[in-house]
């Protein structure tokens, strides 16, 4: 494979020295390119995009030829793992992901397996190969899946929810079921990431949508310790290359601390965050990734510059920052104001390095 | 008036000592309720019911005809003051509350008037006279208001909304005009809540529902700043009795130190936050109030004691605690289950004090 020409953003997540803030951005290659609708019509759909290597490979590269971004992420989705356990994943067009055969009952937790990820992923780990290529080393490549307890959200609800009540009842109804499933789970992302890793993968994100909407204590139990579960389980290295990691739980600021400990390299941020005080109070322990709230992409370029210069003072000094929004890009964005938040990330965070 | 006959409620909100910690439940009077589902059809609709008095004032009194609550809380809506600065506030059956003539430019910013509560919210007046004796001095009455910036949010985006575009694009690209609309509701919060303090409202409470989605700084900046300012702006005493107030931001639980300090009696506690941790962060500067997962609701009996015992040890020993929900009970929750947690909260939490 070719040599690295850009590796800023594995050096920040390290927290080694580094000329400028890396920066990339969730969902990158998203509805908010036109080039990215074009790919999914000629697909026919979400799922066909995502199933399709070259497909994957095309809209993964999208971003990165308007913008300098500094790394690319793997065009796939959080709920791969599920399908792959037989849950039977579809998408109803403004509705978001949904399963055909949910975990309703004890007898379809209890025959819950690990998936093989060569054999019912092949796809996933097709696409990382193909994408790692045709990168050619300009940027490095992540590799990600949703966190274990994120995952049983969608298994036990059956798609998104606004309260979360089924998974909830089995949480504080029969807890010994839901941590069954996240076993499950963990042992699935582990085998996931790693298979993400050896096919090409950089730098591998466990991405935490739901752990936010947890009181305190369960947060703790149901998806924090699956998670530092995922992390012991990763490959460290892969052909000689360290492979960082990077947790990230939506609504998680509260428990940053106990998030920092669980062994990533990395802690992503959303944006209620001030990141400087997430800085203090993780120390020296991780590097953090974040944080500009998806919103200010509507405001004029002159404002996207002001606030991507208040997260780069908040974080101030040194290495160990990784710039992203808060969150996934709304689709609604206009991509010329992603270039300026590119632009003004690049620019401004000079004088801190 | 009635002299009160059970003032625990008012005690732990001051930090006086009580014999046992006392229970309300947010949207306690709701559609979890068969009877209030049955005035509801009777009034014909939401608003019918919010709007009438003696309609208003039935069902605020049916969840203290079931369960012994510490506290009654006016039954009425957080977006009647929009209403009554001519927005038009109407409901579409599973979509929330719309406003007809939301603010989209800069015409109908400045355009915004504060009403006079006793023109335009007689209604609410009323009902809070109206509940006042009714209730007899059985519990004290709490009155409520959404928060300025809250109420910003239904009036910017002209209904609810799951990324809040509008009103964060006016933030950040026109700050100035956001604050205009916000110095306008904190003046027709405070004229509001001093008129149901002087109805009878014997505590206020601040419903501050999408603080907690903006990031650190903006939240001190267009949301706590203006709670600030109504708290500074309401009576005190009202008759010689003094009216406690407690602010709540729903997801704000990173900002607990800040919100403790803006001059109000009490602070509100989503359940995402440990109580015990939050008390140690605020001290004795004010009272808290929560925190159950609403979710909790869900289980059996014994599950819902133990999670009840849970949050009481969290809090610990003394006064300073009201037991809540850390959010609005849900519409599909058996009325038992409120039960078996107002008899849990009742009977457990005699031995803290």
């Amino acid at each position: 494979m070719s040599a690295l020409q850009n590796d800023t953003f594995l050096r920040a997540l390290l927290r080694q020295p580094v000329p400028y803030t890396p920066v990339w951005i969730m969902r990158q290659a998203g509805r908010y390119l036109p080039e990215y609708n074009a790919t999914r019509k000629r697909a026919g759909s979400f799922l066909g995009l995502a199933k399709n290597p070259d497909y994957a490979t095309e809209v993964t590269l999208q971003p990165l030829a308007r913008f300098p971004l500094d790394a690319a992420i793997l065009f796939s989705d959080i709920l791969t793992v599920p399908d792959a356990m037989g849950l039977g994943l579809y998408f109803v067009e403004g509705e978001g992901p949904k399963f055909e055969r949910p975990l309703r009952d004890e007898t379809a937790i209890r025959a819950l397996r690990v998936p093989e990820p060569r054999e019912s992923l092949g796809y996933v780990i097709d696409a990382v190969k193909q994408i790692r290529g045709a990168l050619n080393g300009k940027v490095p490549l992540i590799g990600f899946s949703g966190s274990p307890y994120t995952l049983a959200c969608y298994m036990v609800e059956g798609g998104g929810s606004d309260d979360f009540r089924n998974i909830k009842t089995l949480l504080y109804a029969r807890p010994e079921l839901l941590h069954h499933i996240l076993d499950i789970n963990a042992q699935a992302v582990i085998a996931y990431l790693n298979a993400q890793i050896e096919a090409g993968a950089q730098a591998v994100m466990v991405f935490d949508t739901w752990g936010g909407s947890l009181p305190a204590a369960a947060y703790r139990e149901f998806s924090l310790a699956y998670m530092q579960r995922v992390i012991a389980g990763l490959h460290r290295e892969w052909k000689g290359q360290t492979i960082p990691s990077i947790v990230f739980t939506k609504g998680g600021g509260l428990w940053l601390e106990d998030i920092a400990a669980i062994g990533s390299n990395a802690v992503g941020l959303d944006w209620t965050v001030d990141i400087g005080e997430a800085r203090r109070r993780v120390g020296d322990k991780v590097a953090l990734q974040g944080n500009l709230d998806p919103m200010v992409l509507f405001s004029p370029p002159a404002a996207i510059a002001q606030q991507v210069g208040r997260v780069l003072d908040a974080y101030g000094k040194g290495s160990g920052h990784v710039f992203n929004l808060g969150h996934g890009v709304s689709q609604f964005t206009p991509p010329e104001h992603v270039a300026a938040l590119v632009e003004a990330v690049h620019s401004h965070s000079r004088r801190y390095h």
